[in-house]
């Protein structure tokens, strides 16, 4: 925290433990603009955090709501669920963050507790300690933070970024690199680590396999993109909206098809046409349960497997003939990528920072100011836009103690370096030496 | 084969290559008994082999064809693909069985050829190669071995063992221990290892985990007994008929629930009563969609499995929200137990040899001779049946090599033995050792 401008901590100690005013986009009610005006904020209670947030990218799940698809959205309410901020004050017992921390409000909390069967099993991230008070727009004494003169305004998602100030459940927030760019890093709050997760955590994609993406918006972007990574040898993007393609193949795409451009055939023909057992993993990333059929008979005879991602209207459903699954096929689906969020988006954002993957394709769209918000959706809608980020509140530039090479020479294959650093722990520069074995290549043995 | 009567294996010298006159039960319609009559039966081609069927066990997939429920089964055709035989003769090219080889056919073959996806993977059984002659219901050159007065007669499932002798593919014979009980063994043709294969190949159950089994047939108490061995903490059997729980605790159910007899509530809720976000495994055996539409969602949040076994009737489909997939839970299928058949089939024999497991509990009814067929499909139909064995041909007793022990003390967590058998190779008794080492219990470090 020391890197922060003083002033803004001294700031936070001021506003610790009262109401604070500031601006929010609020939903008043569904299909209506989200309007800018002035909220009150409570203090944090016990278990929760207070954020000033710095950026929030947009999701098509906020404006799935907020255009009144989702039958348990309630309204007034704050939208947003992709976001960093820093923590301007904890409520008692808060013990895992301070103020001053940076941090991603996530969806899906992470209670660690040695009683939770979710927290403590490896393959799962879905912690319920708190499901049932977002489903109902409350923090967990059942209760909201959120007012305007004396009118309560429910959260959403847990999150509700779209403000200046939010405040969330302790157990919901990750605290990541203070030096990360945090108007990058707010995508890692859903949709990329979503897509990323379904490949890594989900399907767990082998090297030299096939893929098939359903919805080029930025989830299935991500869903190609660590395919790639994951050495899948064909990957096939699929999107009604042929713009999408250029990033796709950027992104690791070997070939896009148009469903409406293959003339007569259908999109199954089609692609059957080219792997006639099907593909290792497919991944529907459109919300669409003819397209979920679609990519789950599309999958492998034998052993391949098909992920859900996309959120489904209310009250669809999905159907195929049982013989699909008999023939070795199997249906999954994930939530936030299955991502345990305390625990990993801090290393997705560690990953970032490495070098080792990238954000940057992503943002098609940049706003500054908390006014804008309306223009971010209509940037949503227009198409042409992968995420549009929102900066709400300015951060004030920061920059990562730097780490110098003093001298560097080879061994045993690979380097020790010698660096040097100032330390403010010891308050003095110092040095230390490391070996950095080379990286393995896919075909070294 | 030496343990054959010699005159066995002399009378398969005298019908080689010839067309072979004998009984078999034929269904010449839907809904009609099986006809018993004389039929024909050629040799077998390049890569058949022709079986001396010794016994057949009746499952529900005949019953559906012959019921007319199967809008692809043809017409006359000769049921049953559950059986054991002996090799009678062999077609040009067969090298993997010879004449007075015990052998299971198999309605999954195995061809084990290089370019063959399926046989080279080791997560799927799915072998195409014989795949759409299967289904029409001919060998692989497009004909038939059966005929009646010159009227063609259809195979089954690439098996047609309700027959003193049939045809099948080099690939679908399964070689196995020639001093097995024939009348025991022909159940691992399809059901029992259908439901050990479930647990053990497509679930992976583990120990420690929660698992229910809709539908306490055959199928489903195999996999009762498989999830037992595998160490399940929790079994939960579900039927409509309450006379299947007696065996179903036997073979390893820790509570069985008839869901006619628990008043107001429905399954869901009574079986989420005990555990509340649902169990690790869930098996529909009953081929109803509704039925698997429940195991799904009763498959626990996060990382609950449900396979599929039972076979839905045609036009049918599976349908759930895809919520739940989200969710975490995995919608799986198995064929054949995801057992490859030449290869794994003899193993199970081996499995039941060595006393690990046993098929006793499934045989309710034996009948004694072909005439008999009829009774055995009562029998299925009575309610009190869970495998009706049919004997077509009695085998000679025949008496497995003694191997006794000459000594035996114990050496390091083990003993060594000194054993003797009488070697036909070399003609005189002869003695070996061996170290076996102990048991290891679940408990062990």
């Amino acid at each position: 925290a020391e890197m922060e401008k003083s002033d803004l901590l001294a700031q936070f100690k001021q506003t610790a433990g009262k109401v604070i005013k500031c601006r929010a986009a609020v939903a008043w009610e569904p299909k209506k603009p989200l309007d800018v005006c002035e909220i009150e904020v409570q203090p944090p209670k016990k278990g929760e955090v207070r954020i000033k947030i710095f950026a929030n990218a947009l999701c098509h799940t906020d404006i799935y709501t907020l255009d009144g698809h989702d039958p348990e959205g309630l309204f007034p309410c704050i939208l947003g669920h992709e976001a960093t901020g820093i923590v301007e004050s904890v409520g008692e017992g808060v013990t895992s963050v301070q103020p001053g921390d940076i941090v991603i409000p996530c969806y899906t909390p992470e209670c660690r507790e040695h009683d939770c069967v979710f927290c403590q099993n490896p393959n799962t991230n879905l912690c319920p300690k708190i499901r049932a008070f977002q489903g109902k727009g409350v923090m967990p004494d059942g209760t909201s933070r959120f007012s305007k003169d004396g009118k309560t305004i429910y959260h959403f998602m847990g999150c509700s970024s779209f403000s200046e100030y939010t405040v969330v459940a302790e157990i919901s927030c990750a605290k990541i690199n203070p030096y990360a760019d945090v108007n990058k890093m707010c995508l890692l709050g859903c949709g990329i680590s979503t897509g990323w997760g379904a490949v890594f955590n989900n399907c767990k994609v082998k090297p030299n396999s096939t893929v098939v993406v359903f919805g080029l918006g930025a989830v299935g972007l991500a869903v190609v993109q660590a395919a790639k990574e994951a050495g899948a040898r064909f990957i096939v993007g699929v999107d009604l909206n042929s713009n999408k393609f250029e990033l796709a193949k950027k992104l690791g795409a070997h070939e896009c098809v148009n469903p409406t451009q293959i003339g007569d055939k259908s999109i199954k023909d089609y692609l059957l046409g080219i792997e006639k057992w099907g593909y290792d993993y497919t991944f529907d990333c459109t919300g669409n349960v003819k397209v979920m059929r679609d990519a789950l008979e599309l999958a492998h005879r034998g052993f391949g497997e098909s992920c859900i991602i996309g959120v489904a209207a209310a009250g669809h459903e999905i159907a195929t003939r049982p013989f699909q699954l008999v023939a070795g096929r199997v249906w999954k689906g994930t939530a936030f990528g299955g991502w345990k969020s305390r625990t990993e988006v801090p290393q997705l954002v560690a990953k970032v920072m490495r070098g080792e993957t990238t954000l940057d394709p992503y943002i098609s769209h940049f706003f500054k100011g908390i006014e804008k918000v309306n223009e971010t959706i209509d940037a949503l809608h227009s198409g042409e836009c992968i995420r549009a980020v929102l900066q709400i509140s300015e951060r004030e530039p920061v920059e990562a103690p730097k780490v110098t090479t003093v001298s560097s020479h080879r061994h045993f294959n690979g380097y020790v370096k010698r660096m040097k650093h100032f330390s403010k722990v010891n308050n003095c520069e110092m040095q230390f030496s490391i070996y950095i074995p080379d990286r393995k290549g896919r075909t070294d043995k």
